[in-house]
């Protein structure tokens, strides 16, 4: 597959996308980029913004950095991502994700996506007991 | 909203719908049966095939059922099912998910619903690194 | 629930929008027109549009209308689509589908759902046997 | 495409793997074993529980075998899951299916596909004919 | 529908809050924030980053605003997501968008949902012109 | 990647193939048929209804041909149709599309699949300034 634009290299880029580039590696502790980033590189608001998104987001904080793993992967492989289920995979056994623990996961997500169409199907009401207090 | 089938009455069932209703109570230490059940009650193969399977999927195992659960909302928010999404809700409250948790796993789902179409949208080809190795 | 456009009533509307709708009651022998084509009627050239595919696409063929109209519900309940779940569901009521069609239809759907996820989840690849041969 | 977890050999593998192996031979009468199963071996109560799910939902019913084949591949169609369109279109033809079937089944899949938006995106509300008597 | 969180009032919040709901107004030129933003308040982090978010992606450009929330009204569509689809809508005919214009769009989101799934069921390989040049 | 049915070669057809496969070159001004009719024309009706939605539908209009292929990169990347995102990317850079508005284009497909997860996930009720008026 070849992306729809240019991949930036890494290391031959303006000076937004460097500085990018190197949070990236000074956050994560890496000595590469990956080409989720390079092809964002190619839109620097868009590279920039992302990225602060991400690093906000995923950092550890009310839930641990591998539960936010393995919720990524969940959302996607219900959209059928190829890119993110790699990339979320490998971040999810870098951080110490189980194969036990993965197909767990996986069990979840093919129930929850069984039952969500069940549930929809039948148009099931919501229980009372469910529904939010004011 | 009226489900399109008729939900059976916790309580004058036949009997296999009834088996099941009183493994739930039991299995789930409660006194009373949501719709879901009651709705997949007009097909007692489904009932009970179902039963069975979120019985074994979601019992503790490699992973607690907390996060289970939140597995369970992250893939019902992203398929917009609302009776799975409350239900889940109430579980995952149960369970001891704080506002602070449950708001972490919403921004991971959006953040990812955003980049699994980033991803998409780009035909970001994959990295070797993160290819599973033979 | 309010459309976002303006609903025609049936009968008091233009030449291009009655002509469709005496079509669709001479052809679904019925009378009166349900609220999505009465929403459509909002703009002339989609409601001759949409009627003439749907009259080309579910009128009986190499498959009969009762299976075209379970097709249409599977696909409704994986989107969840509210409005279309109910009136194929009507659809399909009246063409002459049983309760215990309709929940193994929906138990096919639930398990496709799925298996979906486990099989994208896993990035299983294909068999060279099911693999079209040129 | 190499799948996230080591794919089980026909014939080399633990007792409960071996047992569901033999089981789908026998039932379906083949010699082989597909990806989807040798994957799923990698966590054996994953692979007994959809096994046993797979059997008794496509087993014959109120529902011919060949319209549950074209409802998978009605749903896997629209989420796209390559793997499933593949090996259920393989199972179809091998249950009879024509090339005339098959252009309708997507016909009317592409279809609802669109309806659905259309209802949705117009907000349609739901007949009062289409309600679900209580 | 009540929310699974607390809304904010406009007006009664927290510092962090306040700033954000304050250049909501401005930004936009309105006097009342809407419930979106309201539940976002609810995880102060959250509304900050969503927030900037949006006013950076939703700004003029390359591309024109009305042209940004119709893109914004065929997401919503295909994903089904009744909040966005009327919260856009509004947006979009403040922006100028015709009842002409509204029904192209859905007859394109429409259509375009169709042949993805046509494109997807049957399996059709990319032609080489248009692949992407390296 | 091979279709799941034989592709017909561009001259080669039947009469009624040949008439499409005419019209689409006359049309659009090409002198190659793309893949996506090759394979529509095993099946005559399709291929006849689905050329004539695309000339009705894709033709100018109240939105111009760029918008309408930007709206369509929008569904296709959030339905992750493969197939459709190579196609209208082409026919988009062909209508004029620069990498400044396809970078905009799927920032804004990517905010809109997250903040549509977050609206539904919260079950955020829909503001009264918002609903149409009747």
């Amino acid at each position: 597959m070849t992306a729809l634009v240019k991949m930036e290299t890494d290391g031959a880029t303006n000076a937004r996308v460097q500085a990018v580039f190197d949070d990236i590696k000074h956050t994560r502790k890496v000595t590469w980029i990956n080409n989720f980033w390079r092809v964002l590189a190619a839109h620097a608001p868009t590279l920039e913004r992302i990225w602060a998104n991400v690093k906000q987001v995923m950092s550890p904080g009310a839930l641990d950095p591998l539960t936010k793993e393995m919720i990524y992967i969940a959302v996607s492989a219900t959209n059928n991502c190829e890119y993110c289920i790699h990339s979320h995979h490998a971040a999810a056994m870098k951080a110490g994700m189980t194969e036990e623990q993965f197909a767990e996961l996986l069990a979840v997500v093919g129930l929850a996506n069984e039952t969500n169409r069940l549930a929809n199907g039948y148009r099931i009401p919501i229980d009372e007991q469910f529904k939010p207090k004011t």
